[in-house]
């Protein structure tokens, strides 16, 4: 391709950091390559409603060529990216060789941590992916269905037991759904139990649920929780996680939960491709970039989103979806600032304020100084996902489905693929 | 619970037969067990839709609890039945022990049959249920993904060719959805190659497509096929399968088309649960059933829907969801007809009419004397569709999304769930 005489941008990961940056080369005089080893970006605000069975994936996720279809200085290609070479200025994908690139930005954000115990990974999945999400949503529905089948009342119990683990905002999401899903979804379902009668645990080690809120808003998160049905438990550190359940530690005091179904939603490392790139990083090897988001030694190479590691104004960028996006422009203006001989912009985050959600009617928010809570909270949420959601289309949709829940309490997506066999807890 | 003092009639398999004969019981003194390998009624015909992307898995999956959570006097229960006792009256399921019945009611229906080639399954799987649906929808998004990242001619050509093996109703609906998402569907998405020179081939054993149709309409379809770019090969029949692609004899003259994604419409076999009936089973594994669809010696265990053989007025039955329905409601009620000490009635088949779908605005249709094909038998389809799909917010979502793919000519669930390293060919 005679294209290829333009300067070629390498973007490695399609979630909203990359789409971002992607985007901003629409029309200008470059030849951008957009790998990602997923065929569709995912809209990982709403994930925790695909893993509570609320939402279709394909409501919440756009193909990437789908997006770019119009864009033709756009080729979007599926693999993963094993090695990058800075040197020689190339990626490997996987199974697919090298490809040169003039400039690179990689973005392929963070993935849950077990802080060194990644046997817990198999009794507690996390939620990042769609292939998550569906394990989730298998195991909870599973779960209810073996209690029908049990005729031991300890095993029931235990199959009733749900205990997510971290209350930052996902571990917030899933609890309060879980409760509702017992409370009302599945109620009067089934023959052989209540399922009123579920218990949904929430274990933080911190002192307080959303400890990125404000103190007073954490107390009215949990007072919500409390109001779902959910029991949270803080200063509560797991110790151990496996086949029976979970064991924390709370004010010295070792206490075992019985449950048959952990979620874990405590800790975030990022992506292993910022090893790669031979550059600083920071504990939660995370890569320290420089104040216009590229690489000390490397200026053709940005990074972005929950992969960097930057602060502005003396506080450090927080890893949400609007820090990503704000990223995406501001490497991508670089790469084209640098292209036309300009020297690049620093990096300056805006902080539009944050969201998160709890169940029907309850979230809380910090929009600049104001503080919500409840329903305008809710509003506020509801109207703030529905707006960012890709593709008009799945807005419409997913607004069906959430009104559909509201006034039915019933949860579209209650789907276990495959039969009873092939989902037998091994 | 008292209530086991009422007659027990035991349910295997909630499709559309069993669904029928557990609604019949509504209000009647009889405590029902329904028991399924899945926790969702499937609505098969629009399985196909799921495969090639159109419609997301919840749309046409509705969960059994939820159908049946008002009638209180059935108890849903998740699991495999891997014996059937019919001296001493009780099924066993599998991890979940041994159940009584008074009365029952088998209706495991029909998987897909290699013919005894059952090694050519992992080359071409068949669509059944979600799983296959999930699995082929992923083989065939894939195959223009790997066609993307290749620099091998050969290698795009093997990726870029579709072969369907079976020009029933199946075979005929994938083979022209396949069509119409390389024309339309992905048109312009790719940058290193046309889509619309993938080929699609529906091979076909016997004389025509659509056999169970009235010739002049199998030859419309046919016509209406070609018109979708689809290459249809009749008179062929396949002698191998393999990862390279598929050997067919067509007049005495072998040959191999090198495709790399294979689909299998070609055979359905009986339920094994048949044989563990002790009854007399026809060459595709159905049992034998009395003119009231119980069996021989044990009048209390009837069988229907594709698991029953049974001819009406001279006429086999086909195994068609209409028939599987009045099969149901016709069980349930010569169950209550026995309670009641009165005498069974003899299963009548009546024939509704057949539809088969093509592509956009194309179709075949048979009612009763009347042949539509083209836009008509294509809206009649449309809406009888529609009409028949379980849940009312279902409807709704598949006519929107319908609506959408027809002026959009997208597809609403392109999403390949996992990671490319997870879905590597092996």
């Amino acid at each position: 391709m005679n294209s290829r005489a333009l300067p070629h941008v390498v973007i490695i990961g399609c979630g909203f950091g990359g789409l971002q940056a992607a985007k901003v080369f629409a029309g200008k005089p470059v030849q951008v390559t957009l790998i990602d080893r997923c065929n569709h970006h995912l809209f990982q605000p709403l994930l925790y409603q695909v893993a509570t069975a609320g939402l279709s994936a394909p409501s919440i996720a756009a193909p990437v060529r789908h997006i770019f279809c119009r864009q033709k200085n756009v080729t979007v290609l599926m693999g993963e990216v094993v090695a990058i070479d800075s040197e020689r200025r190339h990626v490997e994908i996987e199974g697919a060789g090298d490809i040169g690139y003039d400039h690179l930005i990689v973005a392929t954000g963070a993935t849950h941590s077990y802080f060194g115990n990644d046997a817990w990974a198999v009794h507690a999945p996390g939620l990042k992916t769609l292939e998550d999400a569906f394990d989730i949503r298998r195991r909870v529905l599973l779960a209810f269905e073996h209690a029908e089948r049990t005729a031991d009342e300890d095993q029931r119990r235990a199959w009733l037991t749900f205990a997510v683990i971290g209350a930052g905002a996902t571990g917030v999401e899933l609890a309060g759904t879980l409760a509702e899903i017992a409370r009302h979804t599945l109620a009067g379902e089934f023959r052989r139990f209540d399922t009123r009668a579920a218990r949904v645990l929430l274990l933080e080690g911190g002192a307080r649920v959303l400890p990125a809120f404000p103190a007073a808003l954490s107390e009215k998160a949990r007072l919500q929780l409390n109001a779902l049905g959910v029991e949270v438990h803080t200063n509560t550190r797991v110790t151990a996680v496996d086949s029976a359940g979970v064991t924390v530690v709370h004010a010295g005091e070792t206490a075992c939960f019985a449950a048959n179904t952990l979620m874990w939603a405590a800790g975030v490392a990022a992506s292993p491709l910022g090893r790669a790139l031979e550059a600083p990083l920071d504990r939660a090897g995370r890569v320290q970039v420089n104040a216009d988001l590229s690489l000390p030694d490397h200026p053709e190479i940005s990074v972005i989103g929950d992969l960097a590691s930057i602060t502005c104004e003396g506080k450090p960028v927080p890893g949400v979806s609007p820090a990503a996006k704000q990223m995406g422009r501001c490497a991508a203006r670089n790469v084209l600032a640098r292209i036309a001989g300009r020297s690049p912009q620093v990096f300056r985050y805006i902080d539009y304020g944050s969201l998160a959600t709890i169940g029907r009617k309850s979230a809380v928010a910090v929009l600049g100084n104001v503080r919500l809570w409840g329903i305008p909270a809710w509003l506020v949420w509801l109207f703030a996902h529905l707006y960012f959601l890709i593709g008009f289309r799945n807005r419409i949709i997913v607004m069906i489905d959430w009104a559909w829940a509201y006034f039915s309490f019933q949860r579209y997506a209650r789907i276990v693929i495959g039969a009873w066999k092939s989902e037998r807890r091994l």
